[in-house]
């Protein structure tokens, strides 16, 4: 069923007549109210915007309506799941003010992030939430655009901005001290190869743990945060026979990797290699065995962030740092 | 640093007139473009817009540069891996063509689906893609607004709409005939509470192998779509002294809480439990063991999605059925 050719665009008028109801009828199966349209009548409008292609202006209807209350998600890999827990507690913090979120991955690159904020801003997002891959960020645009910007997983203040994130380096003295407490004497750790600053502080914990309690430190093994890259360096565990006896991995997504190939060796876990990991994903709980984690809070950062961004003062110099509990599963060697 | 208190909306002209520029510089510093202006003066602009608490008409702006070539993505559970991976191949495959996507979930509950759809259609999306809970969602919001829907994760073809999905019944088939090959006689399912037929089709794939095979079909054990719903029919089946040797489990979610709650148990897998599962996820090459599971063709059938919508003929009726690859790791008793 194609639109009849036509030289102008077809308009609400066309589809009252198409449809035999006054054009307010029209507004009003298209706006969805204010007033109610019988189920014949609405089916008979429908039909006749099918049969014209007729296409209300999309911008135009937002700006009327005043839909912007909108909050603008930029994070760099939904296929993490730490990230797509976190956006979801995104959505539901902002849902509780009346807020709606979108969406946008930046893949992982700086270019696709600088391109994905200027979206964001032209899109008319009252402001945004950015989980950025780098420590200084580009955030002219935003600033350009007067949209508030919140930095989302940071281990420190931004000069110029507002931030939430872990107490990356206080969370990873607890676990390397957890490992310690089990009677480990070499611990290694199974880091990433961004030099940020979340990376650098859980680097900097586990070594304080370490020295604080008169050990020398294991070996450093850097990988990808990614369920391969944790399996590489399991890999390189296996094959290394002075291996230590326990790790401190970076990511819940590595560990779920590194145990993999430990058990592919005939490995056991604790009882060869302990293991305590950092997150606090879904995905730590029901891996084999259960990972102890440090779970960084979600939900309560989804919260302070949506609330620095929706009471549009002047955030300047705020962070809000989240302790990261431990939770003890069977990694480590509990229970 | 806050704005001066002022009877009436902050303007390009006194933006301008702080920064000491010409009113077309402003616009070049808040639209990247299009002249270049001097780094300093940049910053000068860019301090005057945060002195002064500018902030120009967002909706306004899109409108003026059309700024709207953007799909929205709904889906029911940004959590779950299988839908974060999906998202994200969507996004690939809608960046090949120059098109951004922005996102919402709609949290399981059909009151909040008809909702995403709504304020989707009212932000002005070119299109959207929708992966519904239900078998018949609610599109009348969409059809008035004039915006095509493509639907996802459908197991048939639907009435007037365009629609893409796997081979749900034709691939749960495989899956079970690999296991009767491995010599399994007796096959549970572990399936969702959802009637949905995407549910229904891999049930009735699961019974047509069995049937074809000669065997009566094992025992039906109904959970959650969820990690934890997997968990809970893993405890029921180790409290199963009469147990069958292999199970069909219809997502690797679930897969992943079955697999855990059989090691707590004690139990071998494949030695004791056979388990295939469906999804092919990323999370089920790395659990332990490694899963045998049908891979849902994401990268495919995301491109196929975004296809249709972006021909934007009428595309009623349309249904691509996508192939779901056997991969073959190790649950199933292979290698």
């Amino acid at each position: 069923m194609t639109a009849p050719r036509r030289d102008r665009p077809v308009t609400r008028t066309d589809v009252a007549r198409r449809a035999g109801v006054s054009s307010a009828v029209v507004s009003y199966v298209v706006n969805s109210g204010p007033r109610n349209v019988a189920p014949e009548t609405r089916e008979r409008v429908l039909e006749a915007i099918e049969e014209l292609g007729y296409r209300p202006n999309a911008s135009a209807r937002a700006l009327k309506l005043g839909v912007s209350e909108t909050i603008g998600l930029i994070i760099s890999d939904i296929t993490n799941p730490y990230f797509s827990e976190y956006a979801h507690a995104i959505e539901e913090a902002a849902a509780e003010r009346g807020l709606s979120v979108i969406f946008t991955n930046s893949t992982l690159a700086v270019g696709t992030e600088r391109e994905v904020i200027y979206k964001m801003t032209r899109r008319g997002v009252d402001g945004i939430l950015l989980a950025s891959i780098v420590d200084d960020p580009d955030l002219d645009t935003a600033r350009a655009a007067g949209i508030p910007v919140v930095l989302l997983d940071r281990a420190r203040p931004v000069d110029g901005h507002a931030s939430v994130g872990s107490a990356f380096r206080d969370a990873s003295r607890i676990a390397v001290d957890h490992l310690i407490g089990h009677g480990h004497e070499r611990i290694g750790l199974v880091t990433g190869f961004t030099g940020g600053s979340t990376t650098v502080d859980r680097e900097e914990g586990w070594r304080d743990a370490i020295l604080a309690a008169g050990l020398e430190p294991g070996p450093v093994i850097r990988v990808p945060f990614t369920r391969a890259g944790g399996f590489d360096a399991g890999r390189q565990v296996v094959q290394n026979a002075d291996r230590p006896t326990a790790y401190y991995v970076l990511s819940d997504q590595q560990s779920i990797g590194f145990l993999n190939a430990l058990h592919q060796a005939g490995l056991q876990i604790p009882g060869d290699v302990a293991v305590v990991s950092f997150d606090g994903s879904q995905e730590s709980e029901f891996s084999w065995p259960p990972l102890t984690t440090m779970r960084q809070p979600v939900r309560e950062m989804a919260h302070a962030a949506v609330e620095l961004l929706d009471k549009r003062e002047p955030t300047t110099h705020i962070h809000h740092s989240f302790e990261a509990p431990l939770v003890v599963r069977q990694s480590c060697g509990c229970s």
